[in-house]
């Protein structure tokens, strides 16, 4: 049994698998609400949360917005409470915080709440080791976001049933993971990862904006550490067509990590194995 | 305070305002679900639900396309204990039916629930004689989900962030409600409800499939009604600037009922007041 440990806002710490949320929760009923996910690592037997600050403040940038009220002494104090209550750490685990609309009987009430939960480190090595992936088409222009704030780009909602879907046809070609692209031709983002490549000695990863794809926490550490190194770093439009001359390609998330891309639509791609292993370090992995 | 019952797959009736969904829940934190909601009438002072096989069936279809079990009888049971329960019922009340795919923890134990709830009739009249409506681009192509299934067209999805979110922005322009429209200029649905228009003696509304839009069932009940009269009923494409010299067109759904678009852009439309209340009865409003 995977351990996992609930907290809710107003109550703490919870037991976990008792239900929390109304049967008219917005969130529920109407996936009207956003989260955000880290790791939650185990350093000399403590729970430390990784790159808090990042995910707080991106959480919040979702919550606004949605227009949600936002409380980030709130959130911090029930982060700290879980974070104590989160004995015997594992090695890692994911620290997930959700806030939605509220029940629609209490208008203008959200309800948040977050959850701890073990992972399975044999499947996240893995993934970090290498996956193949599917291209999929998005629907979306890569800057059909650009004139459109009600499409809610750039925002990490619960409303993630397309991105659940696009796992499922991915994993139904026999593949690891999805790669969203647009209507146009650029590469996107995953499902639930940034798209990152190299070429040439420099990275680059698409631009968030009018592309609708979420900024990552991952990308932006990994930007920062190659910075310092002197590595280029670029955000722009990345053709798909790039992807499969590129010196190595990653899908990147804070949970799975920084995964090199070693089949994209059924062909092999090039890893160059000592930049893999550098960028992945840089990420945190 | 607005009446709601509340019921759950395996244990019938339970008090609303009670949690009913755990925090691994996938419908709360991936909006993964679907749902389908109907009216509840009182008839002779007992409720009767509307148009009862044709949600199910719709219903039925949303799960089937997010692969998730779906259990008929169970449903039809559930909904008759609810109803039963639902005593001295208001003239109308809305009955929501949700199945998620339930607790990450357990997997392929779906959750299901359904709510019901008094409607505000004077909200409803106002709206049913007249709405005022602003188009917003929609980011997709009206025949964007033609070979994208992964997209989840078609399915009506508790991963529903953006319908809200382009309501609220209706709402800061003053208007009622919106509608959105391709990337390529036609229309397409609103949030909440399919568009109809009627032109030249003849009903005409969007074409489901490719384009990503719900198949109404008061749009599939008013085309039968309509039929019946020798009154034509197309399917087709509609480039928005029809919409401007129509005879009525009309924003149409379970609830709300069918309610002509009086202001479209802060443009005043025609409404042929007796085509308006012949195509409302059609729809059983």
């Amino acid at each position: 049994m995977t351990r996992q440990l609930v907290a809710v806002v107003g109550r703490g710490v919870v037991p976990s698998g008792h239900p929390i949320a109304t049967a008219d929760d917005q969130g529920l009923v109407r996936g009207d609400g956003c989260f955000d996910a880290m790791r939650i690592l185990a350093v000399d037997g403590a729970a430390v949360v990784e790159n808090l600050d990042a995910h707080l403040a991106r959480f919040a940038a979702s919550a606004r917005t949605l227009e949600l009220t936002f409380d980030e002494a709130t959130w911090r104090e029930l982060i700290g409470q879980a974070a104590a209550a989160w004995t015997t750490p594992p090695p890692e685990a994911v620290l997930k915080l959700v806030q939605t609309r509220g029940p629609e009987s209490t208008p203008g009430q959200v309800t948040g709440f977050l959850t701890v939960t073990e992972l399975d480190l044999d499947a996240m090595r893995e993934a970090r080791a290498g996956i193949s992936v599917r291209t999929l088409d998005r629907g979306y222009r890569s800057d059909g976001f650009a004139d459109a704030p009600w499409l809610l780009g750039g925002t990490k909602l619960v409303s993630y049933a397309v991105n659940s879907a696009a796992k499922r046809a991915a994993a139904r070609q026999g593949d690891d993971d999805a790669l969203f692209v647009s209507t146009d031709g650029f590469a996107l983002e995953g499902p639930t990862a940034a798209v990152l490549m190299l070429r040439d000695g420099a990275l680059s990863t698409p631009l968030p904006g009018p592309s609708g794809i979420l900024d990552s926490v991952t990308v932006r550490q990994i930007f920062a550490e190659a910075g310092a190194f002197g590595v280029g770093c670029e955000y722009r439009p990345i053709p798909v067509a790039e992807l499969f001359t590129a010196d190595v390609v990653w899908l990147a998330s804070s949970i799975r990590g920084v995964c090199p891309i070693r089949r994209l639509d059924g062909r092999d791609l090039t890893v160059d194995e000592a930049w893999a292993a550098r960028v992945a370090a840089w990420g945190g992995f």
